[in-house]
């Protein structure tokens, strides 16, 4: 395992205001206003609450980044990374408009009317709304534009820790067997699945989806008290958080027992484009031309109908986040683009399968992060063990 | 324990499209758009996945509800509830400008230029701003103003999933000696908790606050590594959420071994000032003079400034939802609301305390959904036995 390198993730951080504040001036926008999520985690190192309340931090294009936070929530925002890039701290209290005291120090700022504020793009609507109308002479845009382009482009040290949850997913793959077992529920293998994920290195499940039998056909099913079966395909598509807040995606197909000749022939095919768009995967590549190359080996083999999503998405501090790799994308990856390679097949209310790998560009061409074996894994149609040997642990929230 | 009526919560969905469609046409709003959440999940029973792939219920004030959904997400959407209230689901493919399908729906559907569209409070700013460009004309509005008064009016069969969720979560404090011990760190102490909120009847554990020592002084602090010792004060605010998504959330403020006299003396006023408040509710009392009642006993005891912030907020779907208990504002209470009386005091650094139950107004006055003990809760200064004999559960995320 590779050590969690905290000081080098830091020495990003450091420079990420700068670069954002660069990204703004360019756009001609006058200050970004970002709310909680991974991207205040990403430019300021401040993990904050979501809630109701106001957080926000300002970073105007010309002066000094503020944190706008409620008095309650002071002293967490002293102690984040915030504070130690010098990030002044301001406080509103529970009696005041919050949205109103951001416009004022917006204005007072210099933002002026007529003026482009770019707001986070999971700020609520209804804040953004609010501070439409507190400071109607300025035109708000969505910040993704300005700062997708940085998030994008992991450092060696990002790189290392998706590595690091990379190889701890993989690990939780390769125990399958464990619990993966004919006669148990979704839901009850999605318990062990999940005690899995923490116990091999990360701090939070991400997310759990164990889709049996029919249920494998929705690329977006959870789980289900449904019982597994002899026979059945199962997809299993899992992820987790680390402590610094980089995550892992990865999915594998399994059957209990032989798989029908129907799936073994789409899946022959489904484990062809992976492997090819993997290999297609180096700096220059365009995303949505990958995603045609993975198409294309399903379309020539009669099989284009059943892969009926996007080829994958990046991945970073948040599960989904740009680059898109989807049919008509324009955007060419860059060394340090970290994304999903997962096509699937689905027969919907029969069957489906589905493989993916993060992969990570490297100057050379591609360095995946997942790297079990990627053929359809069969594990023995034995039915589960007695209840008493079973885990005594009890299911999870898996999202 | 009561039962779980799902029959009568279904029932309940039923009449909401309705009754959020009669509020649009009173306020002269042309459409509800709702995004996934606890709105999308009150209005149409549809627990939707929240992504950056765009899920929509409109609602036309004049017409029939239409969901829009990723294609991919078609599946689990003609599973949940909306299907059953005969809602149209449409899809969008992943080549589309999901946005746009959207804004031409609207159009379709009547909604024209000067009309006003009323968004979720928590959609996505991006996709707010996408909509405002995809449809100019247009005006946007916070759909909160319309749902909330919906949401605030719980009925028979809401008040008891969270009375049942109450109790839950009341069993959890009353095994807390089992956990919290001198020499274990908040952390561990935290995911027995989380276990226990499982075991106790909960689908998902929401939070776990566990604030030791000088950590107590920060209202909102979680959970750290520091190990719990004698003499401490410990404050534990945890919740969970049942499966039919309905919250607890309870605080009590634990010592290990006796209290400093400080402590005791500023919490005998803490608790009368929290009992003051809960007595005070009744239909009719206005929000902000229910803040007012808890804050005066502690001013007048010469502490108000330790108790940094509102009284309370709603709880249902949402951990956090109106009426806000809050100095200053109006809303008047109605027998079903449903909110946390909770006052705190805060030595930031030093010290802290909190005492927080929810309660239900009813057609009489008032029903406390909490009733452990509200005294400063007391356990024995003995170390944590050794490590055979601890939980071999690992942490959870606690939110």
């Amino acid at each position: 395992m590779v050590a969690v390198d905290t000081d080098t993730i830091t020495a990003d951080v450091a420079s990420r205001l700068d670069r954002a504040r660069a990204a703004a001036t360019a756009a001609g926008v006058a200050a970004l206003v970002i709310t909680p999520g991974t991207t205040l985690r990403y430019l300021a190192g401040y993990d904050a609450v979501l809630s109701e309340r106001l957080t926000a931090l300002v970073l105007p294009a010309a002066g000094d980044p503020w944190l706008l936070v409620p008095r309650l929530e002071r002293a967490a925002a002293a102690h984040s990374g915030a504070a130690g890039l010098g990030v002044e701290i301001r406080t509103w209290t529970e009696t005041q408009d919050a949205v109103a005291v951001l416009a004022a120090g917006l204005a007072a700022g210099g933002v002026r009317d007529g003026d482009r504020v770019a707001v986070d793009d999971r700020m609520w609507a209804e804040k953004s709304l609010r501070l439409g109308a507190a400071a109607p002479g300025v035109h708000q845009v969505a910040a993704g534009a300005l700062v997708d382009p940085l998030r994008m482009r992991k450092t060696a040290a990002e790189i290392e820790e998706l590595a690091r949850a990379g190889a701890a997913i993989d690990r939780v793959h390769a125990r399958m067997g464990e619990w993966l077992r004919v006669g148990r529920t979704e839901r009850e293998v999605a318990g062990d699945i999940a005690a899995a994920i923490l116990d091999e290195g990360h701090a939070a499940v991400d997310f759990v989806i164990v889709a049996s039998g029919p249920n494998s056909g929705s690329p977006h099913h959870h789980v289900s008290d449904r019982v597994v079966g002899v026979g059945d395909p199962v997809v299993v598509d899992i992820g987790g958080v680390l402590e610094s807040g980089y995550r892992s995606d990865c999915t594998r197909t399994y059957t209990l027992g032989p798989p029908s000749a129907e799936l073994a022939a789409v899946y022959a095919v489904l484990q062809r484009a992976q492997a090819v768009a993997v290999a297609a995967v180096a700096p220059g590549a365009v995303a949505g031309d990958l995603d045609e190359t993975a198409r294309a080996v399903l379309r020539d083999a009669g099989h284009g109908e059943l892969f009926t999503h996007r080829l994958g998405h990046g991945i970073g501090l948040d599960g989904h986040e740009p680059p898109w790799i989807v049919d008509g994308d324009r955007t060419v990856v860059e060394a340090g683009f970290a994304f999903s390679i997962e096509p699937g097949c689905y027969d919907e209310d029969r069957w489906g399968a589905r493989i993916e790998d993060i992969v990570v560009v490297t100057e050379q061409g591609v360095r995946p992060l997942n790297n079990r074996p990627h053929e359809l894994a069969e594990l023995p149609a034995r039915t589960s063990p007695p209840p008493a040997e079973r885990s005594p642990l009890p299911p999870r929230s898996s999202a």
